[in-house]
């Protein structure tokens, strides 16, 4: 896959990741060039025009091409986390948008959340586009890919995670989560929320009291608002 | 300007907003047809091909020209919140991406903060994919168009407004905020943060803790996390 923009490439260049090549702007010298040298990284240069027609308007004249991303089975993750405390896991119920999952994977990261939960056929992937709005973040953000959000749910009740989901109509305020438990904290997507069948297999939901007419937030924005809460209430 | 996508437009229509035309897929019933038929707008057949071309892929089988979005003056705005006890504003340093921009005045009109402050040569305007993110928000929300964010934030403090800046080096947690008096909350650009001078300007800067290794959210989710900790702050 392709990453573009300087932040997103920087955090790639500056980790032990395999490039398997570069592109900057033609006779423009670009910050980011010592670093690909210095690894050795074969290196194509290109005009804006053929920039911008490979990549998109936003590449700020650097793009790599990488392996594609790797993701985590929910076993292989459920036992990375079986040492740590309370871990957090978000799953991401149907989002679609890009600029969501990007803004979402920078939260996760900076809320020091374990891992995401991308059900295959129901999210967007790992895209050029969420790895640039992630701006360096995925790099340190486990991805754990599932086929059923639905047996994924059962699963992490078994190991002792609380299935929290959040909806505009609950029981809960999002404010209320007991954060002394593993968690799992499902968001849904941008124009339907999570589905009647998660929102059934919850153990909780919790909503986010709002004062407007239209009486909802975009995804990355509830999932923001929710992760930074659970990490204040956690003491941090 | 044009609007698209459902839930954008059908604000727009089940508003009193003056609509010039409205375009549909041709041969595909669309439900906001009988909306614009009522109304007696002007109705253009296209196909999606046209559609995808004109507007962008994420139409959703609708799209709207209207005039304008309306913007206020900062005179305007302070006189119009003159009644309102402890109004909210929040000013945009520096934000030049329309998802982002969209995704807030979404938090914005939710947040019931009274308006955001946009200043002219330094952010993005209302443009179609704001209105498109914004998702029917944008009906709701002052825009407050300024030229020089440096003079609105002392125009702001001699009405008695407290200036709050976010920056990732600050005094105070996000947390901190006192809500019992008029607020004007600076939220900075995706890459750089609040401008020096801004920061300076703010009677205090807030930072969120942060557990990550990046230490920096998207803009629109950290103003989500902000309105919505004043607003629980505030009792709601």
């Amino acid at each position: 896959m392709f990453v573009y923009g300087k932040n997103a490439c920087r955090e790639i260049l500056e980790s032990d990741k395999y490039v398997i090549k570069a592109f900057f702007e033609v006779n423009k010298p670009h910050e980011l060039l010592s670093l690909t040298k210095k690894r050795n990284i074969p290196t194509v240069y290109l005009t804006k025009k053929e920039l911008d027609q490979q990549f998109s308007s936003h590449h700020q004249g650097v793009a790599l091409e990488i392996k594609d991303y790797p993701v985590l089975s929910l076993h292989d993750a459920l036992t990375r986390y079986s040492s740590i405390i309370n871990p957090i896991l978000i799953l991401l119920d149907g989002i679609t948008d890009p600029h969501n999952l990007g803004a979402i994977v920078r939260s996760v990261e900076a809320g020091g959340v374990q891992g995401i939960i991308l059900p295959k056929n129901r999210s967007v992937g790992i895209t050029p586009t969420v790895a640039k709005v992630a701006s360096g973040a995925l790099e340190h953000v486990d991805i754990i890919e599932v086929t059923n959000p639905s047996q994924t749910v059962e699963e992490l009740k078994k190991n002792g995670y609380w299935i929290v989901g959040t909806d505009m109509v609950a029981d809960k305020r999002y404010d209320e989560i007991d954060v002394s438990v593993p968690l799992c904290i499902i968001i849904g997507s941008e124009g339907k929320g999570i589905s009647r069948l998660l929102k059934e297999k919850a153990d909780y939901n919790v909503f986010i009291p709002m004062k407007g007419t239209a009486n909802s937030l975009n995804a990355s924005v509830s999932a923001g608002i929710i992760i930074f809460e659970i990490l204040k209430k956690k003491g941090f």
